[in-house]
């Protein structure tokens, strides 16, 4: 008898009346062994979708497929936030060495890319190491010719390389084009020797005449640095047809797990639901929609929040974040958003946090750094970012919550037709749903106020 | 005074009388330590020429580069060898799933595949698993449509799943024809997982009408199996314009390092100069041509050999062997040849020898198997096949010798646009020429007659 009434008197603490924080470690556990709506979601959407370039039908379509996924999974206020943008798309993509040695090299036009004639441009190929180098020659060097800027890109946990190594794509065509070049080919800005080039966009500056530009795969732009080492005059034939097509519709998706207190703030998370047009956007952008949206599902299973979480799968980032600033303008500062943090780094394992927020959180970041450390997630002391569709926000002096994911390998299939499902290990992506979901039950549900930052600049 | 005279009479034990035999240990490691020939002649072929699709203008460049660098390299008797042979070239290739989901999926075409109209066919997906599915299957559920075969190949060290799981590709498309079927695609015949296909040869059979034929990349081949499993019809829309060209001139590269004694036979290895047209045949076979080529010049360094060394670079060995057989018409049994070798699966370390040798000759084998065991090379006990070009002389009664290279990723890579320089790790090339250098000298200083075998049937 007296057992009994121990068990019962037992019942409330182990039960029903623990707090959603108070179940996070349970729920990171369910997660990581459990998981299966995230990858049905990467598998859906890439399958039966596939690629999803922002502004086209393929996008669309995407949105569509998502309204009825996420509508029939029972989140609450699913509906789409249009805006209008200028649509590019690819065309015909060649090139070959037309001297000393003939041979076709395989390349890819950049966003934004210019096009060539349909029966293509012919030049002299002249080289550079940089866009600093490029920037030094004398225009005469350039003028007429297509310039070739490499370099060398290696793999980093951090995906550090990224910005750096970027400039020939972002700065070279504009570059190129102000000194007369016909047209830009730059190494891919990638970490892989596959013959799969890594598109990704650039943007003219203003004024600047759109030349074609385009980015060969890494095979190709060390075999093109090996033929000019002949030290002989090289000859590129170059065939780019894409295309402005005007402005036409992308969207924001919204789904929320309505929270119990408004006056607590809302936390909004989320990945981007556009892709390049090579691959099928599996870890570019469909695995960071599938990890939020799985882990935004768990805590709706688990019991209400008290600060609704609103997950958004953003329209249009790779042409620019077109998504995340129509968002910023039409929410900010209406709804009151606390926290932010985007999934956009691939699926392979979360390895660190950035929790950027205020020093009066700083119980709540321990709290979150404790939760995560059985998952092999270190405790970083960064600032967060929030992904280029949630950045306006943390820019604006909104908390943060930055998920690091492994990017060793993210840069050998970044932007490239292999952005496929394969890529993707199923263990690793639901590390990523136990990360995000321990995240949400401890924010979600923290009894204290998430205070603001002081705002930084946005950018321009 | 007593040590000079002892020095002296060291001399020719230790220097100029030691045979090529007794310095094979010391050229073996000389190879492993320095070689800078075989990088240098895969690099140039594969910078200088790239790909080289038999019987085209490109094979011809690669043998006038061929016979430029044999010569200045100073081997004896170079010249080419020329045959006729039936060309057939890549067009177009195009394929799209028009439903359920429309995408666009990556595939190449195989070997003598038929084309369609330029604006493409469509048709619905019939699926197998199996070749031997397909057979027995009833023709009215194959006829008007696109047959699919799917498979699964594991990589493995010594390429035997070559053999078993590229049935798809060199039976299915007459299968498939026969049954009446509008075309074919197969999984690539590879074990990668890049949006890379894997191209390759297959022959209609006698009175089959040839149907386009194409392979898709492993990821395009396992995302149309999660289309088909969605359970609704499949339809697809192909555009592949090959075309069949007519004769033109193929031919083998000849290239010998003489001996002393022509009673003694000669020793004929070699690789094959013409490659499939997506990559620049790093691995298949520039690279068995330059190892091979590497050790034959070490032993013209090291002194003059009692047997003749003939190196072949073989024409059209792609399409189907076409200058292996063309060298045994044209020399057996006039040449008297007494052993073959074929490099011809990479560039990866060799791990095993099969010394196909009469039993008369065991002392032979095991001063090979002795020499090559400090490499790291087993020896096996099996038959020796001398790849596809030499291995008629073998199944004629000549001795053979297999170095067999590690296998375990050539079919990542194998008759894709990612069979490029990148993928040789030139530390296992200068092991590939180490163990051809030593089983050289051994083979081509025996001092014993090295004698035939009993004849196998030759292949249909």
């Amino acid at each position: 008898m007296k057992k009994l009434l121990l068990a019962l008197a037992l019942v409330p603490a182990m039960g029903s009346a623990q707090t959603l924080a108070d179940r996070a470690p349970a729920l990171r556990d369910a997660a990581l062994n459990d998981d299966h709506l995230a990858w049905d979601l990467v598998e859906g959407l890439t399958t039966e979708v596939g690629q999803r370039l922002a502004g086209t039908e393929a996008e669309a379509r995407g949105r569509a497929w998502a309204v009825r996924r996420l509508t029939a999974l029972g989140f609450a206020n699913v509906h789409v936030e249009p805006f209008d943008m200028p649509v590019w798309v690819r065309g015909e993509e060649h090139a070959e060495i037309v001297s000393p040695f003939p041979q076709r090299l395989v390349l890819t036009a950049l966003g934004n890319s210019g096009a060539t004639p349909p029966d293509g441009i012919t030049g002299e190929i002249v080289a550079f190491e940089s866009v600093a180098a490029l920037e030094a020659a004398p225009d005469a060097a350039v003028r007429g010719r297509i310039v070739f800027i490499d370099h060398h890109m290696m793999p980093t946990q951090d995906g550090s390389g990224y910005g750096q190594f970027g400039a020939p794509r972002r700065q070279g065509p504009t570059a190129a084009s102000r000194k007369g070049a016909i047209a830009i080919v730059v190494r891919s800005i990638g970490t892989d020797h596959h013959r799969n080039p890594h598109t990704g966009v650039q943007t003219f500056a203003d004024g600047v005449r759109p030349i074609p530009a385009a980015a060969l795969s890494v095979p190709d732009a060390e075999q093109l640095q090996r033929i000019l080492a002949r030290g002989l005059p090289v000859r590129m034939h170059l065939t780019l047809t894409p295309r402005q097509t005007g402005t036409h519709q992308s969207g924001n998706v919204i789904a929320d797990v309505p929270g119990t207190d408004p006056g607590a703030g809302m936390i909004v998370i989320g990945g981007h639901m556009d892709s390049w047009d090579l691959g099928t956007g599996a870890i570019d952008d469909a695995a960071g929609i599938a990890i939020t949206l799985a882990a935004a599902d768990r805590i709706m299973e688990a019991g209400r929040p008290r600060r609704t979480i609103r997950v958004v799968l953003f329209g249009a980032e790779e042409p620019g974040g077109l998504g995340g600033d129509s968002l910023y303008a039409h929410h900010h500062p209406g709804d009151r958003v606390v926290l932010v943090g985007e999934s956009d780094f691939g699926a392979d394992r979360v390895w660190r946090v950035n929790a950027g927020l205020a020093p009066s959180n700083a119980a709540l970041a321990a709290r979150i750094g404790a939760v995560l450390a059985p998952l092999g997630i270190l405790t970083g002391h960064g600032e967060a970012d929030a992904g280029t569709d949630l950045g306006p926000w943390v820019r604006g002096g909104v908390a943060g919550i930055d998920l690091n994911q492994d990017g060793t390998r993210y840069f050998d299939f970044h932007h490239t037709p292999d952005d496929t499902l394969d890529k993707i290990d199923p263990a690793q992506l639901r590390q990523n749903v136990a990360a995000w979901t321990a995240v949400l039950a401890l924010a979600a549900d923290a009894p204290e106020p998430i205070a603001g930052l002081p705002p930084r600049p946005q950018r321009p």
